[in-house]
């Protein structure tokens, strides 16, 4: 029997609550502090926000709303009038830790009255200063899941997070890339059970992975440049959410919870003028990775 | 005779001489920086940012650029095909006293090959905490010179004002508005010199009108928890500028020069999760006041 949408809204929020007690774990100090709310038209969420001694501000958001089709949503998504489910599990994660990535993870489902129905989602790296042997390890744990389930996922999908999370304006990838994927259906013959499974794998690799990352450099000494380095960075990261991300700009834009929204957002930021690195240092090598179709792993 | 564009750049030019001037001795320490830049397809700019005691970051930009319409802008603007000649006065200052505000200003003039001309420009006041009496002293300085040009004028640009500079998804003015307009041309019997002489006196009542706001709060003292809620309220301005304003969106997606665009972010900026202030506290008076349609002046 396929998967229904409290099959999956139900094992979406049993994932917010494993990842939640993992980085609980990672962090060792923090908590999560827990908002519900409720969607006036339909449905509502979780909101979980931990300011922990090495997870400085992270956000991981369960929600399952629905209703009827708002006309900008059916517009955006090219659908026609009906009720809607939506749901989903969405992490920001902004480590205090300057040689510690930020990350990012959603997985997402809709369904139409009509029977229309998709899975959406990623998860990509952001990391402040890019250690290659790290990247090519995250890559690797998303190419495993992804050849898992069909070969063809993690090229496709490695690709399109490379064109996703692009600052143009800067010219930049906001990180190493990672997954993106959208409208998975049953196109080319896949079952929502096969999407299912890919998107509930997906969704297990975040923990183990960003464990490893955290713990790795949670306790590594970092200077005041460092740190500067960081809080710019960050800049880039609010500018991307802000400007080019369209799940952001779209959740702005059509009444979404703001404060679920932009929890993606850094708790301290520096914007300065015209920054320059030096030649050859750790900075200008970290710039010189954030471009796109960079092959991490074979 | 009617002003051409080379009287106007250079006016503009002169303005911007001015106004660090007089910036430099209200700060008392700190030096504009200047950048010479060049646009690869006609003209250029002159970009200045002060890091001062007082002005913690401010930016006050010159250009003047021409060349072929690009398609992107024609589109925005509804013109067609051309040679483009624009120049302006761009300003942001981001005080590091939190009882000194935020300001920006704009003038500028714009023209086509084809003959076609306007004006445009505004500038609008962002206390983080508002302050009634200031805020009249400020839609007081902007009414006069209003006044001065057309009865029209104040009312309708405060207007505008409040529509423009509206961070919608906060449902929140970004601060207490001010003056906004565009394309000011020769309709309704005005002469470009008419329209030419009421941008001059927008921009000559910046520097008196600022420097007041800044030398008389500059040396107050301050509490860390005003000093938080300045951070705060500058992710406002952030989420504005990066969300909503149409002269940042459309710069940074017609390859503008992005320095000179983002040199309106703040220094340092904090976002906190679901942010609550204490009834009837100054922070609670000041979210009251940051509505459309207050009436500042008679």
């Amino acid at each position: 029997m396929e998967p229904n949408k409290t099959d999956i809204s139900e094992w979406f929020k049993g994932l917010q609550d494993d990842i939640c007690l993992a980085l609980e774990q990672g962090d060792g100090q923090g908590k999560f502090h827990e908002d519900l709310w409720d969607r006036p038209e339909g449905g509502g969420g979780r909101t979980r926000v931990i300011q922990g001694q090495h997870i400085e501000k992270g956000g991981v958001n369960f929600s399952a709303v629905h209703g009827p089709l708002p006309e900008k949503i059916g517009k955006a998504l090219g659908l026609s009038a009906g009720s809607f489910f939506a749901t989903g599990v969405s992490i920001v994660l902004h480590p205090r830790n300057p040689l510690v990535p930020i990350i990012h993870m959603n997985v997402r489902y809709f369904e139409m009255s009509d029977g229309t129905w998709w899975f959406g989602g990623g998860i990509d790296l952001t990391p402040h200063y890019v250690v290659e042997a790290e990247a090519r390890f995250f890559h690797q744990q998303l190419k495993q899941v992804c050849d898992q389930h069909h070969p063809t996922y993690y090229p496709h999908f490695k690709q399109w997070a490379d064109d996703y999370f692009y600052v143009k304006h800067r010219k930049e990838t906001r990180g190493i890339g990672g997954i993106f994927f959208d409208r998975l259906n049953e196109a080319d013959g896949f079952t929502k059970t096969d999407r299912f499974a890919f998107v509930q794998a997906v969704g297990q690799v975040f923990a183990p992975t960003y464990l490893k990352l955290l713990n790795d450099n949670k306790h590594k000494s970092f200077t005041s440049e460092q740190e500067k380095w960081q809080l710019l960075r960050r800049g880039r990261y609010v500018e991307f959410n802000l400007v080019w991300d369209k799940g952001t700009k779209f959740g702005l834009d059509t009444d979404g919870r703001i404060e679920s929204i932009l929890m993606s957002l850094p708790p301290v930021v520096n914007w300065d003028y015209n920054v320059q690195v030096a030649e050859a240092s750790e900075e200008a090598k970290t710039l010189a990775l954030l471009k796109k179709g960079i092959k991490w792993v074979n």
